[in-house]
């Protein structure tokens, strides 16, 4: 159904309205450019792909400030429909973590047989939080509830109670814990993955402009190990619940920029692998890193 | 001799006048309530006992600012007698390291064969830092001389200099230095077990809230692999060194507080375990981790 | 060639008019020095060397603010030349990475076949940058066109681009990326070994005290485990890099301090076993770390 | 009506869901008390009142956590007027500003002909915010409803907008603007005076540990100086709106505790100049600062 | 010779290239649009003009990042040029120092007569600095050299060196440095006004995020009371040198924001003051502020 | 007594083992060099005085970290002896206030009728603190009990307290405190003056690197008027109390070598003035500031 070589759009969700504890998300778009388009790096990935010759389309941000979440929801699905609709790969910039349900959405109505890889130490599978649906704590059981999304599998998660263990289980979501998580950990998809990345996935020493601090998360290696050793297409991504007003030196932003060149340098690499075969990067040395 | 599901006591020991280079750790409790109480997080532990559910008791702060190191520690230690006298199981928060020695006394007279297992980056074995026996340099070396303590397992250690090693070898202190920690390394013991968490073990990535930065340090991941992980059974333990002034964001203080919970978790789970024999959780699940 | 038992002598090198990005490393050595005396820490090495009674020198700083690139690398290469000359082994302290050219030049001189092992996140291989040969992106291109280096190993680099990967092959580099590095990595030198340690190679979350943040690199303690590790025999190294305006609690500058005493450790315990022979620490152990 | 001698009674008010923008207040009655015991000072005013040997009474915090807006707005001003009904002098610690409505009605209703002086960047004066009545843009709104409000003066105001414009033309309120205010400002009463300080009144230079940042503000010795120079008998105070998330080296927690400290100094001499007549300090002398 | 009621245009000037210490007004413009458009404050200006009815034209950044000092200044000429010859009132943000002069230039060329009102800690009047004649330390004289600036009165100076004062004495500069500075100040043209603030001429309390802190600097009320109170025709503005690499919570930022909100309060007055006759606020209104 | 022309001799005094609170001045030496060596200002004083130009003899710090408090004590007094008989005029950076006591000694046995002025938001008059009658809260005691000063008049205190109320009018100390000190202060002394100033005499706002927060403080601006205004001849001066663990972007450290650079401006001065007689600035000119 897709093109062979779509080309990435980059865009920006700044929405945190629906955080239950602290603002700052809405302000994470603008950062994370600054920090991608810094002279201080280059924009060639560790797998040696150059994006700053691939390029990418970036469609700015959407205005959402104003919006009820209801609003919010439906102006996030329509764009992310909209680029993929015109031939492009998704890398959406959070916002809080409620905008990943409306990009699933677009995205599972359009490649069908979905997976989702949802890094985060929160499975964000509430039935609703302080009466919000789509609150960012409940993005993934909204998504689970259209019935598109073949498989939903969680790294990273170290906040699981009761209720939440309840949903996983009714959703028959696939959970790697922390407390699970090693160097032997294998992730591994047939067909398209939407891959979520919840900057608190990783530990905040790593990431402490997250609103929501919980010790005991990834490094960044880990993270890029995963986003580079799945097996399976990444079709669109995003990062989300960066907190500038936690993030006084900008280390957080640069996290969140790294990752974003490294899920675009992986889509890149998947849509050549496609167009090309077999004369690519061998789909082993992939799943090394 | 215990009772078999004794009820958590949480209590704060805000003293710092025997730190040898900086105050701050006599705010620690407070700020470790705080970030205990958070609701930007539940409190539902890593091994899921919902401490919501089981509760504990916060006995308060001792109110030990006006007193002499020598009134301090005695009345450190009354107050730890008589939480265990009433069948309490001590979470004491400090403070700066000079509040452990009270505390292992008053635990190792009431459990005889106690054992210590002490994550730090510091021996603390000092004979006496600048005239002062009871100074956060010294407490294991008090406690040793009490001749009630089994085995004093010290990990994490990385400052070991001659006169530490011989105070080491003098006591038959068994070291795990960071250069010889590594996924394999394994702890055990028979009997009952206070672990004394000075968060200087960390690296100052993790826990940069402290007043002694000593780089090469464990990671948060690992600090929880050990709680859960030891064979032994948890009746006492206490988080020490927290530095407020080096935490601007907090960030230490979510540490010291998922520690507590975690820490709290395991001896919850260790009193059920002994209740209810065999049905609980297998032995070996906890060593897993 | 070298005489049996070298005194160690640290030298300030405060440049960083060649630094792209960001000034700072110019106030680096100040930084460590204040580090390296505080009476935070012990003066014994990780490895039980006791720099307290092994004693070194301070050579103070060049004056280095006012001259232009070249004037600074000559004077650069004139002390540290003048500092091996009189029988010492050079501890040099950045200064931003430019400063490394003439130090590896004055060591390359006067100990054939020596080895370089330079840990960076970029490979600082530029050919030129902003039409400045004497960048702090191009040392190891101007040491590798003496023809004087053996063998130039690179590891933690994550920032490859075409240009650096065809600089590498033409001059022969080995280059250990932090994609591949792992437990098992290995180095050994036979003969002489100059270490050049750019503090970025370590993640942010242990060093955010550096001009470029790069994520995903080591911790503090794999470090550590490189410089006890390696096979071969280290003669002089430096450390380089530190920006303090970017270090507000001092946490990298204590991370600094640390590899400095490792480093002058290393050296010393270098010195010791050629003069002592067999009678000393065992090869091997310096290869368990 | 009023006892001649009341003893001040400190409560801390932690409640911020009432806030529009920003989290943070809820923690500040924690961080203002750590402030005002701390040994970094003594407890003697700038008007020479000994407050460590007057004393006051700390009734600790309301648990307002889970409370909606409106339960929280009913225990605030029942524990108020408790305080008052015993005898006590109210110093109230927020929480937002939400808090002062519930706190001015219980004195409005024990003090007849009661005035308030409010210093803040802000009128709040909002008929309401984001449809929340009792918003914390808006309690002076609804303490002007009551009719039990004399004369409210505002100082230091700098964001007034149409809206609120209207509404201080409404419920003829007297601002001085920041742009009216100066060394020759004089603000009288007749009878007793509620002061309520929002922080935000001082520039963000002074107080950087609130939520709104509004420079051209009062600097703290303007602050001091109305506190101790304004006509009138103070009865009640409340200090609102630190947000520990802005405040990482709790200089705006000094400010807070230093106000606080004035504040009670001035309740004390108001008290005592009462009962004593002319024997004490002279009434003109206030007026001098 | 203009229009009487022009739109102010705000356009961002992203350069810091002359800068000759320290990086970071690049990243200027993106913050004090943030703080502008933030929601913690509403846009009617102390002096009662609602921008958010007003409105202004937001032309975005030039994309000044890979130019040479040359190019960068004629484009930042031009850009301004049409910005004036559209009708529009230009409302700069920088940006270092250094795009002052092609935007003086611009409005001198269209303004005859034109006067310059320059707030800042340095005369910034350097025939050359380190060989660069476009240096953020140059742009006043070079805006002399025109020929075409009719006065150029400089206020809050506190770094008059030998040259400088040479140079302000051949240029026929007006001074009022910070120890003249006063209450009485006046300040006052006969004609049209382009005012350039350097956000340095605040004391570093007030605006930390600068590159070079000065301290002895004017309060954020000094500048707003300069601002609204200088006699003469505001026809346009910068604001430039903040320095977000020093400005961890943005408090910088909002200052920068404050003064721009003020500054298109005053051009909107003198627009319409012009338009409108007597029947606006009366002129000395605006002097007593 | 003295020689005409004295040459400046700058000292640091890196001692802190007399602190009550909270280490970290005895750092404060190196960052002040730091500061006035930066390359961000020049070396002009605000009175013109090219310091660059006269320049001063830097005697390094003296090497106290391992002294009691007697023999710091004597070793303080020594040098500074050491500078004055050599022709020097001393200016002097601590260290905590202990520092100042040996100074002013030895000032005041070789100028007869010496004159203390002495900046601060503290008396540091206590007889003891903590039985330490050397500590930074009594140096001012110590010096008054030599009866070798003749005025000592304090400017800025807002902490006295019954027991240094009594201290000061046992010793007929001429205070002026913050709530008194106002634009028109007249400060005036005949003969020799000693100025000490302790940073917390200024606002945490303009000089938050203190270890004690005193809210309330003077502006760097009235500091600066201060040092020019006072009458009398400036003969040798300490800065003293900077806390690096509390200034992390080094603002406080620029305030303090901003406060060098006008007290050894005003040195120059005033030894100039004397030589040269009535062709120099004129008295009054001094006192106009």
């Amino acid at each position: 159904m897709m093109a062979q070589s779509r080309k990435i759009g980059l865009v920006g969700l700044p929405y945190d309205a629906n955080s239950s504890f602290m603002p700052g998300p809405r302000l994470a778009p603008a950062r994370i450019r600054e920090a991608l388009h810094s002279t201080s790096w280059n924009l060639t990935t560790e797998r040696g792909v150059d994006l700053g010759a691939c390029g990418w389309t970036d469609h700015g941000d959407l205005r959402l400030e104003e919006m009820t979440a209801t609003d919010a929801r439906d102006a996030i699905e329509a764009k992310i429909a909209e680029i993929i609709d015109r031939g492009g790969s998704v890398m959406a910039l959070g916002g809080d973590h409620s905008v990943s349900f409306p990009s699933i959405k677009a995205h599972a109505e359009r490649y069908p047989g979905l997976n989702v890889l949802h890094l985060d130490a929160h499975p964000d599978l509430y039935h609703s939080l302080l009466d919000n649906p789509l609150s960012h704590a409940s993005p993934f059981a909204r998504a689970m509830e259209t019935g598109l999304v073949k498989r939903l599998v969680q790294v990273g998660i170290r906040t699981l109670n009761a209720h939440q263990t309840a949903q996983a289980e009714k959703f028959g979501v696939e959970i790697v814990t922390m407390a699970d998580f090693g160097a032997d950990t294998r992730i591994a998809f047939d067909g398209p993955v939407y891959l979520s990345l919840d900057l608190d996935v990783l530990d905040p020493a790593f990431a402490p402009g997250v609103s929501h601090f919980e010790p005991g998360g990834l490094s960044s290696r880990e993270v890029i190990r995963i986003i580079h050793g799945f097996k399976g297409k990444l079709v669109g991504a995003d990062v989300v619940e960066l907190n500038p007003y936690r993030d006084p030196i900008g280390m957080t932003a640069a996290v969140a920029g790294k990752m974003v060149k490294e899920l675009m340098g992986r889509m890149t690499e998947d849509g050549a692998l496609q167009a090309t075969a077999a004369a690519g990067l061998p789909e082993t040395g992939r799943n090394q890193a």
